[in-house]
């Protein structure tokens, strides 16, 4: 477990409907962007899509037939409205927790242009056997793809 | 403040574009479901949109100009997967806590058929100044709306 | 077929959230509630989702396994903006053409309060074998189940 | 105007979110990629979100205050399904239609793998002044700057 993890930055685009009738980044939508920054960072889950580009670390990609990611738990403060630009916003990510069949993700969303922090975010997940919805066990070959970026909380 | 408040139960449709890939609601739409369910609850909030009917308690609706109900946290967890359905999720809203310039709101998330609950949730809104972000302290006509609906956390 | 087709109006609530930065529901958003309509008059695609309850007529949901309905095209136009109310929107709905392979549904979505038409538009929807993409015909059952609601397109 | 029309290649990002119960990006969804084809193209619309870079021609962005560039109609033609990847699908837009107070868009919204054309669409759009709803006629400026980009239909 290295002292000082691997923080992966993405450039999260927004999209001008992002925006709700308060003329910010909608708060749900924010949870979206997080979404997009996970798969940046960790590949969008195995067995949808279509081939596209390596993520930097496929933990959500190179899963076994069948089985999916499944979210557990968000939490997410939101610190600054986030302004719609058309440039992407920059997601700070790395990984909060491993435990035996869950890990948690964490979270900064910064304004691309006055690098104000707007929100902070962690998002706990799970694998599960699509059909039976039992749970899997991070394999070795995960906590080791994982290790390299695992860091502290944002909710200390 | 009452011992036994009152709960608002919410007829919530799902849209079918709420599913995902992996054939469930989405996580993130999820909490679109909440902000529709605080919507029905306690109404739109002020300034924006036209008229329609009135909410069970009109706490968002009820500001004056230029005050905004900002979504300040949201946490959520999820425990069953929902299923879409051509009929409303039934969620479950209370308020979890009154501070001075802050309210947390509560929710249960149902299956309407199961009445299994899919997802535990508190959003902590505050009233800001739209121009300046100045906080609002809620008032006395505020805490006396909310009273009533004033329960327990669902994260204790 | 009948000369005065059977028209079928939909109460399609709006969400909060369909409203963009203009502070009108979006006009994406639009095209959600068309498809909303679609499924409250038609039934949701069949294979999707979990049962709830019967559609007006079962077009889209009694299909064969691995048939999906694909839109092949749709046109809309915008006559006036759309307000958001905490009020479901009025959706009317029928079909505006009945081909081998292919059938038009045709709406207009009216302010529920002013009643004025905000939008009318057309989808053309096509049945197609999921894996091979090979069309599928209309059936006698789905022709007979679409014959009521057959009336003039939108743009003539 | 020129013969040979100036078309703008836009890299539209897709989100996993994008994918319906289908698995493919949702038809609703396309209009949201042509939207965001749009702003790259042309400019977010003035008056909304917060700076950031210069988009290709500022048809959108640079229009005098309260002046709304609102979708006055969409037509979308879907020729193959559009996979999700987690690259940029590639987006072809130009001008189809310079009218006094109107403008149409093209576009082509290509897999970026495959460069299959999915969809083919249009888009019509007004100026119009906020408050009173009233057309505004396109003005020399704005008609010299989309000059280079008008071509043909995508519907001839």
């Amino acid at each position: 477990m290295p002292t000082e993890p691997q923080v992966i930055t993405c450039s999260v685009p927004m999209r001008w409907g992002d925006m709700d009738a308060y003329g910010h980044v909608n708060n749900v939508e924010v949870l979206r962007l997080l979404e997009e920054a996970r798969i940046h960072a960790f590949g969008p889950p195995g067995g949808t899509g279509a081939p596209g580009t390596e993520p930097v670390a496929a933990l959500f990609s190179d899963v076994p037939d069948g089985v999916q990611a499944l979210v557990a738990e968000h939490r997410v403060k939101y610190t600054a409205p986030l302004e719609y630009r058309n440039i992407p916003a920059r997601v700070q990510v790395w990984i909060a927790a491993l435990k035996p069949a869950s890990l948690t993700i964490a979270y900064l969303v910064r304004d691309p242009v006055t690098d104000v922090v707007c929100a902070r975010a962690e998002t706990t997940l799970a694998f599960v056997q699509a059909g039976s919805g039992v749970l899997q066990r991070l394999t070795a070959a995960q906590r080791e793809l994982a290790a390299p970026y695992l860091g502290g909380s944002v909710f200390p």
